[in-house]
């Protein structure tokens, strides 16, 4: 009988969920597709019929000890789901509550980032770290905030949503309905934005000139950045510095030992934290100056996020 | 015999040293100069024989708990004061050790508005809230911040320096050497920049153009304020914008119940509470929006130091 929690991911595309240990080992996973369902009962119905399903193909025997779930809008302290935009629930859902009628068993809740950060306190690089900020640059900037060694969830349970920092006055638009947010320039999507602003401003050849705004993604930029395309090298250079400037204001609140950067643009490695690293250390206040490291997450990318939800068990139980 | 800690609040000009007691109640409190002293020994020497002299010569007879400190660039963890701009004693003084050798006692120390926001907590409006913001809006802006129920230190302590967050690219001149730090803005120095500045791109009448820089004040810009003055008005609503915006951004970090102000500028009361909300309120994220109270400090001004101070000492007995 192996003790696990089930960690729950719920992504706008799919829900992955996982049996993680509590050394933060992921024995199995899967996952549904998320938005099939109007209603949130549906989907529940069929989450957990997956999920038993799942458990009962296993060929070892589990005790479920908690489940955790990671996602948009998580309200860590009510267990609701509020407002997410890119699903289909209306409003506010009682997820935690929902979950917590079909299994007797704790259920917690936190946004995915701030999962994702627990993860990393539990199970990744910050591990030994009481006070660091982590960042994920996936589609949007998510963010979770360590601090005196637990996750900052803050009163509403909201904490952690640098992304939605304006950096820029009047800037690019949002999907929050604002505008110039840290997540319009430093992100997969923003960097696209980034390319396409730096081929009509400059008359440099490029590569990028032959992708329509739908086909490029900030693998392709890479790619072309790594080959010396100077567009693609500019649109990196150009991400790295809004992004370095925005982190040495961040530095500024809690004072971190060090910033965790996951997700698809992180995986660009010294391409972006190299000059993320300089802009970082050039905008920084003096007391502060040649002591926090950035540093790519120790967590796995597929599973790092279910693994966090199911950090919330083993942190709280 | 009453139980009291003191608390020692070191500001560029004078140290403000007072005993309070476990509920914050300030008996009796004094000062003297700062920066007399080049040698921060000779200074201590001083400190001490002051205390004790003032000590003896109260009509009660007290035991002393501990000592808490206030202090520019204090660091929590180490108990030094590091690089000060305003003090004399360069580089890294090692003054929570230095006082333990003088009294056998345990010493806390860290910087001054971290101390304030704890003294927020434990006595003044914060006492039932886990998640708040404290701001001094003085000479300089400082702040303190605390999330889940305790004061946010940071790995090297040196946590809360809102004030230093860059606002404006390529903005004012701010004494840590960099451009644009909010609290070029907003804090009395700030307005008084603001109300220069406005006078120069207006040709608006005002009582204002009959003051040098040197002379004027934020408390003659309220006053004028109060009294119709358009360009005195609009410094405050200038002040309050980027306060406001400012404020906004911070709240994506630690998702706050309230923010309290304190200091000079937060005297204005409505004056600047009133445009601080509606630029606050503008600028959120929707999931922040109207939930967050911006209040003035419970503290009391004259006091406020040595008490956040010395709640250091009774927070961590």
């Amino acid at each position: 009988m192996v003790k696990v929690a089930i960690g729950i991911d719920i992504g706008g595309t799919n829900t992955a969920f996982g049996l993680i240990t509590e050394e933060g080992k992921c024995l199995a996973e899967s996952s549904i597709p998320t938005n099939d369902y109007e209603d949130v009962n549906e989907y529940i119905d069929n989450l957990t019929k997956n999920i038993n399903k799942f458990v009962e193909e296993q060929e070892f025997e589990v005790e479920i000890k908690g489940i955790g779930v990671g996602a948009p809008n998580g309200n860590y302290h009510k267990g609701t789901i509020e407002f997410a935009p890119n699903l289909r629930w209306s409003n506010v859902v009682p997820f935690a509550d929902l979950m917590k009628a079909k299994y007797n068993l704790p259920v917690w809740l936190t946004n995915d980032a701030n999962a994702a950060a627990l993860g990393e306190k539990l199970y990744g690089g910050g591990k030994d770290i009481d006070d660091f900020l982590f960042i994920t640059l996936g589609t949007g900037l998510g963010s979770g905030i360590i601090s005196n060694g637990d996750l900052v969830y803050g009163h509403d349970g909201f904490a952690g949503e640098v992304g939605h920092v304006i950096v820029v006055e009047n800037g690019r638009k949002c999907n929050c309905g604002r505008k110039g947010c840290l997540e319009t320039y430093a992100s997969a999507s923003g960097i696209n934005r980034t390319a396409f602003q730096l081929l009509a401003e400059s008359n440099e050849d490029s590569e990028l000139r032959n992708y329509t705004y739908s086909e490029l993604t900030s693998k392709i930029i890479y790619e072309e950045a790594i080959n010396g395309d100077e567009i693609a090298m500019d649109a990196f250079d150009y991400t790295a510095r809004i992004l370095g400037k925005a982190l040495a204001n961040s530095v500024a609140y809690t004072s971190p030992k060090a910033i965790f950067l996951f997700g698809g643009l992180a995986n660009a490695g010294q391409l972006l934290f190299r000059p993320v690293k300089k802009y970082f250390e050039e905008n920084l206040l003096t007391i502060y100056k040649n002591k926090i490291d950035i540093l790519p997450s120790q967590l796995e990318n597929g599973q790092a996020a279910i693994i966090g939800a199911a950090a919330l068990v083993w942190k709280n139980l």
